[in-house]
């Protein structure tokens, strides 16, 4: 059975950050999932993220509960990290996630908005964005542009989204895997 | 006025590196476009980009082809780069702003497969994905990851598009505007 992913996008995401993660995560054969979850202003397939590119998502949210994911990867980006936050089916499916012990990752501001917002940090060793590293009260708090702490995998902004993206391609198919894409995509 | 800039965008371009240059230079204050050229098989708003994420134009191209771009920007990707090549409307707007030594910059494929193509690199410095530099003959082919040559801006790939968003921004704003964003983007 083909290794899953979900990515929830919607208005207000960081547009590097998404396309980042479902692109690096393709290229490693993971059968990604581009889902929308619904902002204030729209349910619309098209979302318009935080610097104005549109993204259609394949799926609404609420086609994507009853399955479980390997992964579960948020992309960060103001306000859309909020409207990530609240959403009671998404915060329902992070904790049964985390509950099972499956990969949660999140980058930018939805470690600090969304998993520590929802008690899924703990006393865990996490990163994010730096300007919201206060709103980590319960994180063992980390300098590192990516940190894996059990089945949770945070990251700090766009410029750590591609090194974010491949940690988590060695979470899900190995470091072998990791280092074929990496070198595909002319990372450092 | 403001500095504007045109990133045209098709199926089966790279969705890193066509995103990456659109919120970079947006988040350097640069007035973006993204114009939609017509693949072999559609010519809808919304394109499918190399690894299947959908991203939406917001005019089509050939209602871009009266302004004077301050900097045209291709993104690569296959066959995307291809469909960016065949295009007359596109291919005739890059020569009036060669000739008119205006900001020109390519990534990936693109240099080889559209400027090459068309005769925009002559003798000058360039470079574009490893895997495709036999195809950039006229060049003065260079190993580096951004080069930067007259009007002329280049790249090799998905892991250098924020180097070349960057680089770009460097050309239209200035060395303290792109080192401004290069810290809000967390790059190395």
């Amino acid at each position: 059975m083909a290794t899953t992913a979900l990515v929830p996008i919607t208005d207000g995401i960081e547009e590097i950050e998404a396309v980042c993660v479902i692109d690096v995560l393709r290229r490693a054969g993971v059968d990604v999932t581009v889902a929308r979850v619904p902002s204030p202003t729209s349910s619309d397939p098209t979302v318009r993220a935080s610097r104005g590119v549109w993204l259609r998502a394949e799926v609404p949210l609420n086609e994507c509960l009853d399955h479980e994911w390997d992964a579960i990867v948020l992309p960060g980006g103001l306000p859309g990290a909020e409207y990530l936050r609240d959403d009671p089916e998404l915060t329902a499916l992070l904790e049964r996630q985390d509950e099972a012990g499956r990969w949660l990752a999140a980058i930018c501001a939805s470690p600090a908005v969304v998993l520590q917002r929802h008690g899924l940090i703990r006393g865990r060793a996490a990163t994010c964005f730096p300007g919201l590293r206060d709103q980590l009260p319960t994180a063992v708090r980390s300098d590192d542009r990516v940190v894996i702490d059990g089945n949770l995998v945070t990251s700090q902004g766009p410029g750590t989204a591609l090194e974010f993206s491949l940690a988590v391609v060695a979470c899900l198919a190995g470091p072998e895997r990791r280092a074929e894409i990496a070198s595909q995509l002319l990372t450092d």
